[in-house]
């Protein structure tokens, strides 16, 4: 028989991605139209359509050769029964979009939310290849995550787990209050969002930093600011940096996963960043949960979603 | 085909403890025997035998309806090769368990550790019945734990997962030394060694406290010094109880367990305890994690082992 393929989509607010990855998490080949939100629901999936039957015939490959479609959603959804329950960015609201596109397409289709597949995609295709147990950090405005189980995405009791950014790290006399409404939550200081507060906050206190000279600081100029040996900069990235690592530790104690994989925007800030992560981890991770753990940067980037979408059919 | 049933095992130094159990996870009879340590290594797995004979020939089955023996030995132990690497209260180093008694039965074995046993005894047949996810904590000298996921205990990349009593969740401040080396762990709050470490720490600081009056303080004495309102122990226990609240609420961040399960000496201490560890508990989850999630105490006692090890065959 000839080699399946599986395709990956991303379906975001403002355009769809797809991509064809092989059985290995291997991504072969993307394209990319507007979503057109807009439109309404029915043009967005006709949209998710046209894309998927668009890259078959730009590829080598043939129809036949498609197992399976996969696609990753911001937004709540039910796994089971392929129901997007709420996506805000592209207007879905119990939308049954298994149902919808195994119809328009004739091949079976799987769905999940965003943060797990693109865990799923640095755990299957990324920096994770060949480890059957990782645990993913994203980085961004928030911090999301996702928790890989002898290679699959594990969703825990109610669809929840993964909620990384949630574990309640900062003690209670620095903590602040989180969007989720608790107090001391990871992503109040390492999360982009975090990061720029943090710096704000010094500026306004006046705290002696290059970063009162910035208009509008960015996660970016504070790890900028670090590299350049500011002080104050320097502190907000450790802070960023320590409770990951003592997150990392209380995670290691729980699961012993053998790869942290960290991704997202913040993420690029590099060795800054993973350096300290490193070394906290080592400092509060007892020494056998530490042997063979690697803490490494994801390596997929913005394909992560559509290799993780490709790869629910193998992987969850 | 008749009722299939299995056999737990739980060796100590003292006691050899079996139980036969059928495949719902019901413990149907038990029997026990010295363990005789001092007589070595080949003695031990002898009597092993023998009380696995015996106890099939005193009930109601027949040798041909038992369909396997697991074993739960405190210590470390490769799984897969079925080798005892270190169990120093029996005494065995090196041992090759599985391969000698599957010899001397001709039925198939498997061992495990004697917390992870303890955990799947609980999630099989004790308080976790029916649930697939749970988290189980047990409080005694140490803290120790186990995790079910999906129904079967989940060892990680080094069969280190579960070892919550390693969770390092007390701020630098306050932290001390754990016996694992580094600062803050859970264990050095929550266990009955901590709790007892506080209560003798307050009586020579010269609190005011019902404590200073007892000899030897045990973890009992300081649940029901603070039963009877001595304000120092309730700090006390309110500190243990914090620590674990705390913890679940990290752990329900990572995994979204459904349930989690108290066991131990320490969880004897009842509603002062648990009470004290939902309302953390509730403080720091946010709210779509508490959602039917349960904190509850372990149901089986000593029996947890035995069961846990007859369950090995089901449920790893």
């Amino acid at each position: 028989m000839s080699e399946q393929i599986y395709i990956g989509v991303d379906l975001g607010g403002t355009a769809v991605k797809v991509g064809i990855c092989n059985a290995e998490g291997k991504l072969l080949q993307t394209y990319e139209g507007p979503t057109e939100v807009a439109k309404g629901t029915d043009a967005v999936l006709a949209n998710i359509e046209k894309y998927v039957r668009q890259i078959v015939e730009d590829s080598p490959y043939s129809w036949d050769q498609l197992a399976g479609v996969g696609a990753g959603v911001a937004g709540f959804t039910d796994l089971k029964e392929g129901v997007v329950i709420l996506a805000p960015n592209v207007g879905f609201r119990d939308v049954p979009v298994r149902a919808i596109l195994e119809e328009r397409l004739g091949k079976p289709i799987k769905i999940d939310n965003d943060a797990n597949v693109a865990a799923l995609g640095e755990a299957w295709g990324g920096a994770g290849k060949g480890v059957d147990d990782c645990v993913c950090y994203t980085l961004g405005t928030g911090v999301g995550g996702g928790i890989i189980i002898r290679g699959k995405i594990y969703q825990g009791f109610s669809g929840l787990a993964g909620e990384l950014g949630h574990m309640s790290v900062v003690p209670d006399l620095e903590a602040i209050q989180c969007g989720c409404g608790k107090m001391g939550c990871l992503e109040t200081v390492s999360s982009a969002t975090g990061i720029i507060r943090m710096a704000k906050d010094a500026v306004e206190r006046g705290d002696r930093t290059s970063l009162a000279q910035v208009e509008n600081i960015m996660a970016k100029d504070v790890f900028d600011a670090a590299k350049n040996g500011d002080e104050v900069a320097e502190r907000i990235v450790n802070r960023a940096a320590f409770y990951l690592g003592k997150s990392m530790a209380a995670v290691a104690a729980v699961l012993n996963p053998q790869r942290f994989i960290i991704g997202g925007g913040v993420s690029k800030a590099g060795d800054i960043l993973f350096d300290e992560i490193r070394s906290v981890f080592a400092k509060f991770a007892p020494e056998p949960l530490q042997r063979g753990v690697e803490i490494v940067p994801a390596t997929l980037g913005n394909d992560a979603g559509i290799v993780g979408a490709a790869g629910l059919f193998l992987r969850s």
